[in-house]
């Protein structure tokens, strides 16, 4: 999940200070680290890949850009904390000058840990004082930004991290496994053991819908402006596709049948040489799962997770139906506004329960939909730095919609638009079946 | 313009045989034999580059097409005309079985051309006898699409020639600059000293539109099913961008600064060092463009073509504008049924007449549109080894609307789909701007 | 085998003309026109690999060395045949100037390979010219050297062509295999099922050996100086490993056992999956092995070839021997002066006879020695472009000693250094086994 | 200087146990933490490339080595501390089974530092169990070969944590610069603005040389057998190649005239970009050089170091001499015996004294020769996996002489074979200079 997008579409002219603004921006801070405290400096400073970045850049990135967008545009007599993080810890900002080439983030074993930490405090402080006299709309929107972001990194921080002690033979869990029994709980997932309800379809009709933010409420400007589209009769399914269901996909030669795969999908799974999801193994001749509980044995109960987009378009042919689009999942999704509400954070996304209507929509696992990421009709953008990047990377990324269990408390929404490339896997990345429906004759 | 797609939805339960069918035919099958004229056995042979396909190839390949989808199901007693073929001159078809490797086409020296124009011939005369006492509408709607994918592969054969030559420091001409002169005369290309007129924009109101192929004549399926799109205002300019034009956009650093560029896009011309279009070099201080008449002065009226997608939307954006949906194309295109008859073939692009109206939609460049290729709602794939494909390069690829010069007489329609990867460049292809209509309050 | 090396050593100040140096000069060049006889233009224009160059620039750049290295300096009004020669086909001399890059050598469909005979035809008619009179010693010396060139390159020619025959799955033959057992028989080739003699061991005493060109006739400056190395007591193979040796190496798992394998060795094995010699192919369980007669069902009596360094040496250790250096090869083969006579040109290796002695040491395969490709002590590099590229390519190479059958009559002797990289396999590269011998107490 | 050669030629029948050897398997394990005492934990766990290591691999490889080869051998009821370790830090022993892969090595956030200081702790207890009621002298070899094999991970600690650290914008310091002086004193260094002595030439007589180690005292097997080498007559620089030197050769266009270098090190240098040595800079105009201090202004009295072999020859080349073969430098080494003892260890290399007799052979920079990396004559492997790699690296890699100032005290040897891949630049290697001498007549 790429910071996207900018909220200066979100501005309103004049703003009261949010009354809960600088309480969740202190709790969002707080959580960062939190998220950091189970892990040893070493955890925190390695890379595993180009894609995904180290916790400790991670923790300095995101402090980066509140010094960057809020204390060096409205601080009186501002001076950096270092001069060199400028550079260090802008992720892609040319509008702010030069970046510290991306897969050489895990080479920076200075500044320590210790000294990112000072860093967040450092900067901490000054954003506290420069709001203690009240502070303006526009620091107002870029606080609120500046926590999005935040939250946007907290779920890659678990991702990233995920991805990296995958890579050790070991298999460490970041958490403890009987923690996780506690947090399978909470979550309310249901045992292993347990049956998962079978897939239903949700039919809807035709008609103009209006699609994208309406314009209350935190959003990026990618989902502006909101605007109509016509859609066809189509059916959703009820809930995520099953570790269990794509087990049969791979037992009936899923990933050895061109058949099933687009052109690229097939030349990427054969040249990468393929054969199941990207965190699943056997041991003992049996499917074993690593999560940040450590190797886990496979609930099949439990949604395929951590699969590409070739892998989820795949998987949707050979069980005879189609991914969403982007519009489509966001109109049924509208239509069940409660859904939201129950939504939890997990290390590792839970089963269906019984219930047969839709199911799963938020912090479960992001659904591919078929929409390449683009531009909504109308979409501008914004002047300076961090308008720069509106739209820069919509091309050859596909949406993804609702959010995973790695997803921050309250930062989803029906019209909340991720978007990665076709071969990303290390992403909580899942599968939610739609259908065509003939009309009627 | 790989092959896509396939007409079985085309086919009708029973037909009487088009009476132009098997003359169109004849046609077509002549016209390639007629483009390799002017080339040496050495120019047929080689493949520049894994994307084009060699002379050779393309003229065995459309024989295979005949062969293989035709004779070896309805032939009697069918012999195939050499083992080996089905292999060797199979491009995508997994259906059919083995491949030989695309980047290989250029190794095949044998079989000679000498033996492919026998190929041809023998492929030919069975066809004929085939059809000599009349055909099935099964066997008709096979020969219009192996002559529909044979008018694709011709546009290629120029297209891959094109990039061959120009890989050549000698700038050798397919065609004698002669003769440029005479061809441009005939495509109503005007002077290069003359002006161009300046680029119009036309307005269209918002709405519900029907989008795809009606079912009258033949087309591809991806152009179905016909399907209604929400369309938000907009204006579509009245012309393609002129080379002259585009050369304000290199002048202004257009391939120096990541503003105007999307952010793969932006990568991709860094490490590919680009600083101009494909066929753009400088001689003398003075801008040349290669072309299939040779190496020529640039001529600052015609349309800049050989552009990617990256550079299209790159330009744009700094033109302040924006590349149209493929609705929004289709749409407009609509509008002026009678663009298509103007439509002629050239080896080069000419520049637009002083009109204002809706000029240059066909027989000109390709025209990047900002949509990803994906399949319409309710498409679906079918049966058979020439189905397979349907919806097969449904990702990361953007279509492109219209035709080019290089597109065979008759080939082009409205709701035709081409489709490339957003860095190909070798493509005849150009740019066309569009920009939203904000609602009048 | 690339041009190594230049004979200005070799320049004495005054020289009568040889009196058979022009009549050997119009033999060589007829040789390679008439190499190529057999083969039509689209087998001369193509390149199979960066490695390998066409038929056609074999035969325009050992035209462009005599109109370089000799026209252009001794012609009076020198013009060149065409300008954008001197740079399509300079190989790699930085001293002339630009070159057309190696790997593109292949999209030069243009010059035809009729305007390439042309090119010849007036080098050789100007190069005649030049000769009428009497030349100088310099220009003999000059003269001399592209015969030497062009006879490398004639090797060349077969080894590239060979390559790219492999490459199409029709396996075409450069020459008739009817032919085949008739050359078989005049390079003395026994029947496949004749018994190849057992390997015999020859042994060498130690003492101060010398190495080098002695400076009788022609010879590259990389064979000199001549001096002295010590040699410590060895014993050399009788002939070369034969295909049924090499067999019983690949049964034994010798390309899946690190243990027999360099260490650079077997990454390049696994990363390549190698598991036979370069043309080796099973046809319904028989190996067979593609030769310029096609495909032929593998000669158990003759000798393996087409091997990598890597390769010989793997084999080399698990046959419990090593590959001899190349100052031992030198030592050893200077003992039977005799052996160069025998030799004989062939389109592919014949078995050794029955003989005991050393067998084998010309016109088979080239020979790899453990012998990195270096400069001998002493060894100076002469002036100009010619000479700018002594000891050019003396790194991470390995000394073959002997010749192929591919190489023509004459070129071979004793003191004759070839090298290639350690993964070079489409040379006519074998296998001659050597020990070291411990002191007798 | 990966792990090369096993001494297991160097096992007598019988041996006392060496006094001092315990005392020195002390002074070297404590060593190598006190190497990595400076570092931070973070420090300690990066990558910085596939070639080099972290240091936490370091310190589990090396104990690692005492566990397989001493303790599972000859420890009553072996247990090994972690199962797990065997693969993660085995370097490239075949015969012991898995490996970790190389550029994998950074990923290894666990066992975390501290756990790996555990490993080393209870090793080297049970080695001293084991050795408490004396030593077979099996066990006496294999120690010290483990010794040696630390010693050799002691310089590669600083080598590659150089190259860590040099990869981060902050350029941070190993050392305190103020030490840094100290350092320099220590070593002997002169002031950056004292004169370094002229280079003048020594010169050496032909003859048979005896090279390779004569068997007293500790060797790798790669210095054996002691052999006969003729060497002619040869002169060989008083001292290494300086900066100032170097720069000479800079601003006379060394790294843009093809005509210094190798064709495969003219490749590498366009390709890569080269224009300086691996650690220069220029900060406002003025050469620096990144060091284990920091970076430093650059002293041009002290010798180029990390140089690749392509380099050095390219200097060679436009210095008018070339680069001596192993041979020669073990030859004239052997003939300043003394040289040995007034070598110490430091951080970076102190410019030469006034002396003009042969200095710098050791701790200073390993010395590239011109000889290919490969096997003496008579050169065997041993049994076992500990033999398993005689000679596995002997392909494509140059000979090193001498020893630099990160090599331990006391491991340099006149007759030691250090070598990496020519375009290695991260070790410590620098020029010195050879000539042929001509006979004189």
């Amino acid at each position: 999940m790429p910071l996207s997008t900018i909220p200066l579409a979100a501005m309103p002219e004049v703003i009261a200070v949010p009354s809960d603004l600088l309480a969740r921006w202190q709790r969002t801070r707080s959580r960062s680290l939190m998220l950091a405290e189970p892990l040893s400096e070493e955890d925190c400073v390695v890379q595993s890949m180009p894609d995904a970045s180290p916790i400790k850049w991670h923790l300095a990135h995101t402090t980066w850009f509140f010094e960057t967008f809020i204390l060096e545009q409205h601080e009186t007599d501002f001076v950096p904390f270092h001069n060199a993080f400028r550079i260090l810890f802008n992720s892609y900002y040319n509008g702010i000058g030069e970046k510290h080439p991306r897969p050489q983030r895990g080479l920076l074993t200075r500044p320590t840990l210790a000294q990112v930490r000072e860093y967040r405090h450092n900067v901490d402080l000054r954003i506290a004082a420069l709001c203690q006299h009240g502070i303006s709309p526009d620091i107002a929107s870029l606080l609120e930004l500046g926590l999005q972001h935040e939250q946007q990194h907290q779920e890659l921080m678990l991702t990233d991290l995920k991805h990296l002690l995958s890579c050790n033979p070991l298999s460490p869990a970041y958490w403890d496994a009987a923690t996780a029994d506690s947090a399978a709980a909470h979550t309310g997932a249901v045992s292993a053991k347990a049956e998962v309800a079978p897939l239903a379809w949700h039919a809807f009709a035709p008609g103009v819908a209006e699609i994208g933010h309406a314009g209350t409420g935190f959003y990026f400007d990618n989902e502006t402006p909101r605007h109509r589209q016509f859609i066809e009769p189509f059916a959703l399914a009820s809930r995520l596709v099953s570790n269990g269901e794509y087990l049969a996909f791979i037992a009936d030669g899923g990933y050895r049948n061109p058949v099933h795969w687009l052109a690229e999908g097939w030349d990427w799974c054969k040249s990468s040489g393929l054969q199941h999801p990207l965190y699943w193994q056997q041991v003992d001749g049996q499917w074993h799962e690593f999560t940040l509980f450590g190797l886990q044995a496979l609930n099949l109960q439990a949604p395929a997770c951590h699969l590409s987009y070739f892998e989820a378009a795949a998987y949707a042919q050979w069980a005879g139906a189609r991914l969403p689009t982007e519009a489509e999942w966001e109109y049924a999704a509208s239509s069940v506004p409660e859904a939201l509400a129950k939504a939890g954070v997990a290390l590792h996304p839970g089963a269906s329960g019984p219930e047969l209507g839709l199911q799963q929509l938020y912090q479960t696992c992001w659904q591919w939909t078929s929409s390449s990421y683009g531009a909504y009709p109308g979409f501008a953008a914004c002047a300076g730095a961090i308008g720069e990047y509106n739209g820069k990377f919509m091309v050859n990324q596909y949406v993804l919609r609702g959010s995973s269990c790695f997803t921050p408390q309250g930062h989803a929404r029906a019209t909340y638009r991720n978007f990665f490339g076709a071969s990303a896997r290390w992403q909580m990345t899942g599968i939610r079946l739609a259908k065509s429906v003939p009309p009627t004759p």
